[in-house]
């Protein structure tokens, strides 16, 4: 095969990152449903869902139910959020392998989300990594407001390169770098890439672009013409902005998988199931299609 | 003031490319009031209506009253779409000073849309050039199907050059290139425009993409980078694709003011008062927001 194509890994974090933002409710059927159609899209990492307290995101509150209906894909990642000990205790006992712990560059944006600061949070996380060391756990970081911060506005890139560099040297196999609000645009976003890069190396970055402003993809183009070989997506770009009423979520996969596709890129997901699935989602959810290929009836006709 | 910025025109084609591409009918008043709010959000050219045979766009019948109620801004200006020698009689009696013409890089495109060849679409803006040059008309030519055709599939890159170096021989003073079907991806544009640029003075090009899979703002990105410095958009994302049902249509000029904005390059346009007359069209056509910058209740609060 073309084993000597460039290749960018897809995160699908539609099932965390997309839901907990859906007002909707959703039953846990059409969640594992969902994540599995994910995985048989050809993704090989799908974000599952969250061990946050269900007072803080009852959306996700049924974590143990969906990771216990999950039959698993070999060679899937499906890395589950924790915020503290506890929520590892209870992703452990669900049967998770893989985990993703969060903070942000910006004190403010914590202060209101997780009520700490960010050296506050690492230090959490820190007790985190080393519990699920013992358990043979990997670990992804995020880092939210890498672009800005709907509490403190511009955040300066040496504050993000902190926080990514700490989250590396804690031992995070991988730090997704992510525009929470979506604020960025193409040359800011790659100056922060760049910037991470020169602390933590390339391949172990991760880029997570929000779509509020219609600049997601943009910037993802610049970031992988930067050198970034992982980026986060959320299936029929599910997901909304708490701190922009109104506002598109996160990027939607299928649009990326097109951009890829289109730059000769292998990301291994079929584009015409995940546009199913897209439609699948939006239709059980009562949703209007968001992504561009999912608001196309005919995507598959057209083939230059 | 910053005259050392680096700026972009736009060439606001909301009220002639968007319109005739929406289903609704719009009240030739309505159709005044857009091209005059675009104006004096700061837009240096705003495409009008189209001399077109209403039998083919009947969207566009009312182009001599639309032209007879303007009150024109200094500066700005307002071309016209014109097919033909009839058209630009129609269009000299309007007292259109600016005029647009068509062709595509595809005759599968052109037979179906205007009845004949490339090359014969080419001898027809001929006989409208001769007489446009006598009436002392400026002359904008546009080229269809540059990166993808509906009907012939892919388009060769050599067919795009060709036609865009014919239109500046007979005299365009810009060629705008029109991705029709929005297939395109960043570095497949890029290609295409930088071929183009071998041929005609990149000042003298102009890059026009629809949104139809999400991929419009991303190859703006590139072509920007690749130097061209004037980008068609339209306000609202107003347009349709005939090609693809449902599909999104033009690129929105508030989510590319939004992208020029955060590179620093100038465009004379206020972000401000171009959402709030995206809002505005919005409504009167009782149309969902398309652009994202339009779907945000509170895109003035945050400022990075």
């Amino acid at each position: 095969m073309n084993t000597a194509r460039d290749a960018v890994r897809i995160v699908e974090v539609g099932p965390r990152d997309g839901l907990q933002n859906e007002a909707r409710e959703v039953p846990t059927d059409t969640k594992i449903a969902l994540i599995q159609r994910l995985a048989a899209c050809g993704h090989s990492e799908v974000e599952a869902t969250s061990f946050v307290s269900p007072k803080w995101i009852p959306q996700l509150a049924d974590a143990e139910p969906v990771m216990a209906g999950l039959v698993r894909r070999h060679g899937v990642r499906y890395p589950v959020l924790v915020p503290n000990e506890q929520g590892l205790d209870r992703a452990v006992a669900a049967g998770a392998q893989d985990i993703a712990v969060f903070t942000a560059a910006s004190s403010a944006f914590t202060r209101k989300n997780i009520n700490c600061d960010v050296v506050q949070s690492l230090q959490r996380i820190a007790r985190v990594m080393d519990r699920a060391r013992d358990h043979g756990l990997s670990v992804r970081g995020y880092v939210s407001t890498v672009l800005g911060c709907p509490y403190q506005g511009a955040v300066p890139i040496k504050d993000v390169v902190q926080v990514a560099r700490v989250l590396h040297e804690l031992g995070c196999r991988e730090i997704s770098l992510g525009d929470t609000i979506g604020v960025g645009t193409p040359h800011k976003a790659r100056a922060m890439l760049e910037a991470c890069a020169s602390e933590v190396p390339m391949a172990q970055l991760a880029v997570h672009f929000h779509d509020t402003y219609g600049q997601a993809l943009a910037n993802v183009f610049a970031c992988i013409e930067a050198g970034v070989r992982v980026v986060d997506a959320s299936v029929a770009g599910l997901g909304g902005c708490p701190y922009a009423q109104g506002a598109s979520g996160n990027l939607a996969s299928e649009d990326l998988v097109y951009l890829l596709n289109g730059l000769g890129i292998e990301t291994g997901v079929d584009l015409d199931a995940l546009c199913d699935t897209a439609r699948w989602i939006n239709t059980e959810l009562g949703r209007e299609p968001v992504s561009k290929l999912a608001r196309i009836e005919n995507a598959r006709r057209f083939r230059a």
